[in-house]
């Protein structure tokens, strides 16, 4: 079984597994207080140009977003978000659980607009019940965004200048954010995203790490605290020197970017020749989610030596399903994948 | 300035000031642990033929429904209510800041259906990844809605037979349920709400008392520590027989459907004239609140005599308004609302 | 049956119910944006010398606590209360259910000191895992205490000092500030009550009103967006005008401190009066609270004819229960206690 | 530098490491359904002698204490807990911030007794006033406890029948389990703890692995959609097999508890030799954690070398700290330690 279903289904790099050996007798102080964390931190805040940035280490996705999110608002204020958006949908309510509500606007394609934020923001505030609904004050996007799409330079920005216009934090979900930035279409640096937002993370887990996620936070607003909040929300790792090593390892001669820039390269390739095939998307993705939609037949004949996720029925005869590619995705399952399927849709 | 803006602008029956005034220096217990209490609840389980319910009085709606409906809900499951429902606008995200999602549906008229109800509950289960989304526990209706509409009998045997077989609690939001029942297109008698939900209220702050909303609570798995809710959530009354007085007054003598029959007549008499006069309705509501599009020019000229709750822009011409009847409308406002849109509409 | 048992077994001042009806078929604003409450807010605020306070009109005690301390503090924030403290004790956990802890101290006479503040909040940040501990943010006092006690002026300008330097509010729960204020040991005024706190509430429930709190905010940080908290947590009342009103009518002509004076005169009668029948307290209250300690054959002849709150066993033969007084005991109520008590105690 | 103050100073045990690198680059299903993570749970099961067992992995403790409380829990329920428990004072609050109380009894070695928490509950009930009060539902003991007592086998079982007794849950914090279970006044066996309690966990964090905590649920209505709660608190590891591979590593021949015993050998030794050296204990442990009082002075000779926790200041001259042991300590660590203290204590 070959497995394109998600972006975390192998360890992580095995530079990572080394390092972690060559240090696991070290002892060191808990909580992220170390020299590891501390390194780590410093490679990050150089790679965005960001040398006054706060830089926090989580272990996962859900959990890190509960954690800058509830960090940032007050009770009454909520989050926008696209309806797609993973606080909405994937996180079985842990934002809710925390006491704030997804104020969610619809989208094409899982990006949202400078347009709409606007919008959303001042239809709230010409409201004469205003203070019956919640209060938006923060804005959620994530670069992919959760169906592969990204935002360009020129949309981030007039996103960030809405949200400084109208008093909204910019938090962007990097889970996947070394897919976005080295894929074809991009145009963004890991210094503009950090330029254009108020708090963002960079995601290990779905990119080299075994775990791992680094909050990267720029509004001087949002830097107040932080350990608090991580430890309430169960997010501060005994031994955060794990993080520290990993992050070290994948920032360090620039890793994180490389291996990145493998998944894109495969997921492109699929994209490239499954379009040549003449297979229709379900989403036009430029990063390393590809949605594709694939006779059922086919599907069927696939599925024990492939796995792919679900995504929904199109038609009678067709579904569509993700493939992921990520950094340990090797070329010669790429190549098995495209051969079988050369076979199947001739 | 006459209004029409909403149906709590005025203060409460006479007889209840007469019976607060009567009762005045009385000394009861506190916290609803009153003969007033024991016997209003004794008298809406006469009215809602539904002996073994348990009757709790609590002071206002929002504080009503985050009891009710934090009461039955484990952290992880949420409530499934019309995007329009008031849980989900009008309430500041009170729900959500005690850690509950509304699982919100697109409706037409402001309703939830069987068929929806079921498709959204199949759905979540059938998702491989279920255990990521908010568990949908309870349903959340309100009769009327929020924009006027009501439930037919057969459309809610309907939905409480979809929540029974799928394990959904149906909980019904009753703040305006004597408009509801008492309009001419109704076909449910209290006793057939009582019968059809698991829980629901019967609101008094809409329906003639100065505040004051009474839960009715039939199925078993809901009654229990249902004090202590009330009492975390700040719903229990300190002077707690001001509700007993309240709702003994209104049901004694069925003063509250008397009272709503008057306001279901004058709402009935505006929406039939405004009807005869070619005004056009923004949405069909068969209830106390009627929502009309109006020319800018007319709202203009009415504006200094009559108040209504703007609703939205129709056109470039044209607004939206909601103009409320309620128990305390007196006739001859609504004549001279009909008398001056007739000469202005002419 | 002659009840002493707490403070709210009455109804209301009769000044108020008259208002009530008086107004009863005005048609006014809702959710307390009308002229009541905007006449109130300048009547407490000209009582408190506090021109630029904001005054906000809520209905019970469990909720304002909730509403203010939820709305000054951060998740990871908690509040320095007394072990006895209402928030503490008698709330189900409100304050916890919006996510705070209560930062408990043990106190002799349920009152904290500004030592003790102080050196509560100094270890906090001494530790070296203070951000594995709740961090401390407001104090909360109650006045009178929930045990009967008060604060002396210099008492309070001790601890408002020691929260000013340290960074923390104060909040100061005036449930019974009329009998505070009013009882032979005081030597604050309302004035200074508002000059010492950050944010403090007025009780009407207890003195005078059906039901009501006055919140008085002088902290200009404290103030920002607070009718959003009042609607979130379920305490911006529909008809909010039946709270200003009867806050109206109880600062017009200084009806508060005068019923509030009536009281504490009953209570010190009390008090000496069992003081000279050589009757132990269980603590040494000044207010309108008194708690004593009586035979257990006493207080069973006594059961029939009066109700006190039953406090605690004290030893084999002797327990302790609260008489309480308020704006409407009845001197010839007490009379008879005294008089009983005087023929079973000889 | 050698650390001996806390237990999770190194990283893993070695056969982990080697297992992360032997599976690497396998590609499995997420979220803890992996081949690993069954054959983990089974082994535990096993290890417990509860077949029907519910087992699920975690990340770290706090986390794990959080999910397991608020699973098991309503909103207007509380949690027993010694002042000391973990949950009441190093988790920043992350319990309240779920909305649950800490229930807080004063104890004299960390341990709550059967009677202790009998008359809690029964004190609660016979309240007059109950509701307004937090309803005391589960009881969390630590064994080992916060101050390295244990728990003997009686003690349990009295505690176990109050709570089975009484409708309460029995949760037993086992984050340094392993060193409770192999210390030599121990008379608890695995499967006892699994056989008196309702849900209990296995700390991995401090007992050998990188990370992880262990789940064990026996009672039946605790282990109802517990994923959906690890899934909204943050704590479903997308990798999770990590999890399952370090687990199944630990109790595969029994490695948890030889390296535990190790630990447990090496602190007996340093608690023997110290009593011997005529030092005096600021806690009675008879496990890992060690709470020595030393003269300052030999505090401060020894301050380059050797890292201990401060705990208090004890008089003048004295303080205590202290000194934990666990899977990684070399034996040469320790007796460099005691050398020096003979030296200095002479």
């Amino acid at each position: 079984m070959i497995r394109f279903n998600s972006d975390y289904t192998e360890g992580c790099h095995p530079a990572i597994l080394e390092r972690l050996a060559a240090t696991n007798m070290e002892q060191t102080p808990g909580y992220g207080e170390d020299v590891y964390c501390a390194a780590a931190a410093e490679q990050i805040k150089e790679a965005c140009a960001a040398p006054e940035a706060a830089v926090h280490f989580l272990v996962g996705g859900t959990q890190t977003n509960v954690t800058v999110i509830s960090a940032a608002l007050r009770h009454y204020q909520g989050v926008i978000t696209a309806v797609t958006g993973h606080i909405n949908v994937h996180e079985t309510g842990a934002l809710e659980s925390c006491g704030h509500k997804c104020l969610t606007i619809e989208t094409a394609d899982g990006k949202l607009t400078a347009e709409q934020i606007a919008a959303y923001t001042d239809a709230h505030y010409a409201d004469a019940s205003f203070e019956h609904t919640v209060q938006p004050k923060m804005v959620y996007i994530s670069n992919p965004t959760e169906i592969g799409t990204i935002y360009k330079k020129a949309e981030l920005e007039a996103i960030y200048d809405v949200c400084k216009e109208r008093g909204l934090y910019l938090f962007l979900d990097g889970a996947r954010l070394g897919y976005g930035l080295t894929c074809r279409e991009n145009d963004l640096t890991l210094a503009d995203v950090a330029a254009l937002t108020d708090v963002f993370y960079i995601g290990g887990t779905k990119v080299g790490a075994l775990f791992g996620e680094a909050v990267v936070i720029t509004n001087e607003e949002l830097k107040r605290d932080f350990r608090y909040n991580m430890k309430q929300r169960g997010g501060m790792l005994a031994k955060g020197r794990l993080l520290g090593i990993q992050f070290l390892t994948l920032f360090e001669e620039k890793r994180y970017f490389e291996i990145s820039a493998h998944a894109s390269r495969l997921a492109e390739k699929i994209h490239d020749e499954l379009k040549d095939m003449g297979v229709k998307f379900y989403v036009d993705s430029p990063s390393n989610q590809q949605f594709v939609i694939l006779p059922d037949a086919v599907l069927e004949k696939l599925k024990d030596d492939f796995a792919f996720e679900y995504q929904a029925r199109v038609d009678d005869t067709h579904s569509a399903v993700r493939i992921c590619t990520c950094w340990a995705t090797k070329e010669e399952n790429v190549e098995a994948l495209l051969a079988a399927l050369r076979g199947l849709l001739r």
